[in-house]
């Protein structure tokens, strides 16, 4: 049912975003796509006592969100994929728990709603499922504290960090229906060049984007001014320009229609967000919520999603390990 | 090209494992099913400095050693299916990221083996890919320093307690070849029936285990007395009897067919492994190991492997939350 390429998978039955739901903090509301998103939060404790069932919690509205906005019961979906940063993505256990559908766990770090989208989009489009549910989630607090230091302490960020968002977004992915249709995919490779600084993850994260998106190119036989937009999930203002120069050097000018989910959800100049935003709940929130109603109103008519990890714990970091990065293109278009 | 049941996805075009190679430790050579490994390991640390590094580079020789054995090189493969124990999955990234295939990273805590192996079914059965690998790995001290206490500690373990396996199973899935085949997949549902006891994961993980076999068995119309044999991931000796037991109350016998990975592979009157048996590495390396061989002499013509997983994180079990199970059904059938 797919075209087999090089690494890219062209659909010859492209599964439909039949309906997309975001869910996103107080900060990230406050921000330019603020008026996209669904669900706004106006407490990042969404009334828990922890961090971490915040995030649970944010993962749960969101799917019921999304559920209700579909007019969907649990019932109706056949499988789910979803994601976390947190340690044994527990935020989405505890998350979806309840719903009781069957539960593809995924781990691609801040790539994860690219992996997510492109499974879901294998196995509707081989005709296995006819409607399935894919998302991610992110928590500022929560990952804070698992990856670097407690909020509460208070420590000075780099100005090469970016601002994991506290978001989630999760999409229906039909075999029929009406909407955008995710036309190809690309999944990634683990990039590694040898980047230490857990403190500038868009330099770790920029060649494994560049990978990708150029094997995407390679393997359809496009050009980067094909798409409206190219927007990879979150490289942030440093990693954005990192990834523009590395495109450039290898022979491909992407800069007329990059873009970035990092660079976009945060309002650098007002919001002391540094780099931008990042975690999984990024390119989750920004596809599900202002990317998605673009395509529907024919604003964006052919874009590029391409959601980017670091892929590292504290752990292998102490240990002196390296940061590889990886990243999954979508490619999605609007009749 | 899949027919849809409820929850269970049979296989129109069922895909091949023509290749299967395993790793295994010093202990889990030792033990009855030691035999079967291909790659008998002599050090622990396999020449690493720590348990983390050394589960990387179990999984790169597991991988190399399929590659060999299959004789195969890394491009030859289309993607890439895994997925470990460790935080943010970093043990399969470090191992894996030199073979430069592109890469699905999953976490479904000792459910892995079921899940790797139905995502790239489906792929391959979907007309999508014509050759990907799967696998998944686990590491007795990494995995005991990460989930309970560094082995250096000494802590007393409790019986009800089962030993993380250090080993790694990968298996090759073709769209066509010799081989057992994958005729069908029952994805599961995270199952919480609130047990708490991060001391006895057997528990934990039955009644999920129970859920996907009963699911598979009612989708596809069959009895237990269908298959030569139902062996689940690591439920380990408690687990096991107690999975037997819920399904005989609900009215399903599985006494005579049932058996389990975690039982399997330590002899538990003389290796003090309490309860058995766990970890990825524990049904990959079985069923990579000694259930692939049994199958390609045909002394078992139909199986259904059941891998299952603890859902759960230090962090959760101390935020007081219960220790979800999932299972993931593989029915395998030698012709």
């Amino acid at each position: 049912m797919g075209h087999i390429g090089k690494q890219t998978i062209v659909f010859k039955n492209p599964p439909v975003i039949t309906c997309a739901y975001s869910s996103a903090g107080p900060k990230e509301t406050e921000g330019p796509l603020g008026a996209y998103f669904d669900n706004k939060l106006e407490d990042e404790l969404l009334g828990e006592d922890t961090w971490e069932k915040a995030e649970s919690k944010l993962i749960k509205q969101t799917v019921q969100g999304l559920l209700n906005k579909a007019n969907k019961k649990p019932e109706d979906i056949q499988y789910l994929f979803a994601g976390d940063l947190q340690n044994q993505v527990v935020a989405s256990t505890f998350g979806l728990k309840d719903f009781n559908i069957p539960f593809f766990g995924l781990y691609g770090a801040c790539s994860t709603m690219g992996e997510s989208m492109s499974l879901a989009s294998i196995m509707v489009a081989g005709g296995m499922a006819d409607l399935v549910m894919a998302g991610t989630s992110s928590h500022y607090c929560a990952a804070e504290k698992q990856f670097r230091f407690p909020v509460e302490y208070g420590g000075q960020r780099a100005l090469t960090q970016q601002w994991t968002v506290t978001a989630s977004g999760f999409v229906l992915i039909s075999r029929c229906g009406v909407g955008p249709k995710i036309e190809a995919i690309t999944p990634g490779k683990i990039v590694d060049l040898g980047i230490k600084d857990a403190f500038n993850m868009g330099a770790a994260m920029a060649p494994a984007a560049v990978d990708t998106i150029l094997a995407h190119l390679e393997d359809t036989k496009q050009k980067p001014s094909d798409f409206d937009a190219i927007i990879t999930g979150d490289l942030g203002n440093c990693g954005a320009d990192i990834a523009v120069d590395i495109a450039n050097k290898l022979g491909v000018d992407l800069s007329s229609v990059f873009n970035d989910c990092g660079k976009l959800i945060f309002d650098d100049k007002n919001q002391d967000t540094h780099c931008g935003g990042s975690g999984c709940g990024c390119s989750g929130s920004v596809f599900a919520g202002y990317l998605y109603s673009q395509l529907s109103r024919r604003n964006l008519k052919k874009i590029l999603l391409v959601p980017t990890g670091a892929l590292m714990s504290p752990g292998s970091t102490q240990q002196g390990n390296t940061i590889p990065g990886i990243a999954h293109a979508v490619s999605i278009v609007m009749d």
